[in-house]
């Protein structure tokens, strides 16, 4: 993955349309729309499909999230080691739906390190995206959390908390790219979001539940390709 | 699975022995051991092994965890469909390690009840075991906290737990299946808990640390024959 | 507090018009009304106002919640120690906006009886309500979640999750006694909460919200009468 | 409390010794010490002392913990301003062993500023430090968890922390004061915390556990004016 090329995450959540056998086919699709167009898509399934979708699809392939502790006498955990066995790329970290406290936020980004994992470190507000970019992230994904879900891009109805965070995650650390999500549904959507200086977005329902998600991430690609 | 056949259930926590392909091979030779014996036995790998391990071998194979939520909005969680999508039997619930609400624990019984998975749920004293099995799992697995991962035997150095978890579970719920754990590293140690009323136990490091895992498997197999 | 006398506990949450001061006057009006009437009422106040409030009235006082850990090196939790040296008489445990893993209600029940504080323990489903029972607490209280805030008062709403709670309850520890709450709002309710075998309620908004805390609060002591 | 003053702040933790009356009497000794030799020291009891506490001395008093939500329907929470009305000037924030959710820091100190508490935000790591105060507290407090308790200072055994935690806070913010804890035991270790840069200590069993608590604090006190 070039640093400069803009990055579409996919995150399945636990929607049963990604879920199992479903999560193969639905990264199939993105991985051929992907390749259609020369524009870069990941995909974050459960953990229980990360490996057969990577072994099934030569796209990035993110954990949604890892534990923020060594391997060990842990039981139900996610071991960063244990995501990258299977073939991870990466991992979401902190996502609002899976907050984490200050302290496991930065273990689990050095964590995410030593394991070879890119991180993508979430955050509701540009103040939060500023602190979390010392961790030393990957990539930052500012998604408001009131807008997540909603149909109503955070790249139209909030563009200063786009910006906003572009500057402040800039000040504190200039190497961490920049992801916006939240309500991201149409190629404008994209196209806004990467207009305002982020580095990609990070969709979840816009394309997993769209009537036709091929159709829908191809309006994405279209509008990373009007802006390059 | 037989309900009036002794289980032994391996949980392979998040050791690195225990990770990735070492998972699977771990897991080939338990199940060689388990038909060697004719003694039914389990594994309960990491999330991201199981559709591997499923894949791989005959022996019932559980979840160590599973997130009290229905399908959905939710990023970073385990869905009961997803581990049973990946070839899971069942699935642990509140481990130790891992402790639930007393209401998701509950829910977690049913998520695994309407998905099709057995449910084994963790209790730390007879009063919690008795608590659990009234929301009607398939087994519960007293294991006392303070003696997981030391090597001295619930089944040797508190017997009365045991005796006193049949005993209220039992009262409770006389279809709920008990499993011991804690310490368990020996024959003896298992032939102690199936002696106290149990159907079988609960083990992670005895196993999985073992210089040879076949060797003190075996050694369980035969305890368990002994009973018989 | 005789065992056999009904008790209403009124939750003063975070509710501004029961902090600090307020919840002073408020605790003050609480007991007129329960001494004119002769029917026991008592209140939970925040942790802050327990003392004032305790040493204000002489009806019973109650924590909101109790932290399941010893005296220590613990910081920003809350001690049975604490709650008792303040004056409370008793506290609240798992109260649905406050839930606790299981094992931790099991240990809050036992540190509430070694300080001295009687013990409610919330549940909000019969199978729960008897779960808990098996910790040994002075009264659980069955809330259904859903109805919380309601005034749709679950005595009316669902008098088959009380019934059966009672059933359940007394089937493994008849000495618990039994409130119910969630959307009590008028004497009907109380009056309905009583015939269908509990004890008494626990209330919240009911009075706390209430135009005249007074004016509803005697309307609950006289459905309390109508039923002795 | 003068901005350039030191400031030493100790917390009561959850200590029998300073629970109760006893920390009324602890709170006392302290101020006599505090005033004897004018140095601002201000004290953190549990939240059911913080009334009698603040009634009966008059040096700062701060909560342990907020939680992050508004007055409202909340059960068993600690409402900013429930602290406040019982007498308190400010409150501590993501103490190790309270720690919180990044998203709930940033919150807290928000609802801090709202209701006129001060604001002491404590980190692990130098990078934590500076990423709380992004949030613009009054003070963060650096305390690296493995040294609490031990009676091995901070400001001794890993200075280069302090001096790093220091330069980061400064650099993202300038306005923060900046505290040291963990292990502080003796005026040596407080005068080389301030030597270090620091604004003050934050000290729990130094002094609440101290054989002799008032001479162990007139030592430290000794320790601000020799720097001054």
């Amino acid at each position: 993955m070039e640093h400069s090329e803009p990055f579409l995450l996919i995150n399945f959540k636990t929607y049963l349309e990604a879920t199992g056998k479903r999560a193969v086919e639905l990264s199939k699709r993105i991985e051929k729309v992907s390749e259609e167009h020369g524009v870069r898509v990941g995909v974050a399934p459960q953990f229980c499909d990360i490996e057969r979708v990577a072994a099934s699809v030569d796209i990035p392939v993110f954990a949604q999230h890892i534990d923020s502790m060594p391997a060990g006498a842990s039981t139900g955990h996610v071991l960063a080691e244990s995501v990258k066995a299977a073939g991870a790329d990466g991992t979401l970290i902190n996502h609002s739906e899976r907050p984490l406290r200050l302290a496991d936020i930065d273990m689990a980004v050095q964590l995410a390190k030593q394991t070879g994992l890119r991180s993508v470190v979430c955050a509701g507000t540009a103040r939060l995206s500023a602190a979390v970019s010392l961790s030393e992230p990957d990539m930052v994904a500012i998604e408001p959390p009131e807008l997540i879900g909603t149909g109503r891009a955070v790249s139209k109805e909030n563009p200063e908390i786009v910006t906003d965070s572009v500057k402040r995650v800039h000040r504190v650390n200039p190497a961490v790219r920049i992801l916006c999500g939240a309500g991201i549904s149409t190629g404008d959507d994209v196209y806004a979001a990467l207009k305002l200086g982020t580095d990609g977005i990070l969709v979840a329902s816009g394309i997993v539940k769209a009537a036709d998600p091929e159709q829908v991430l191809s309006s994405f690609c279209e509008a990373v390709l009007r802006v390059e």
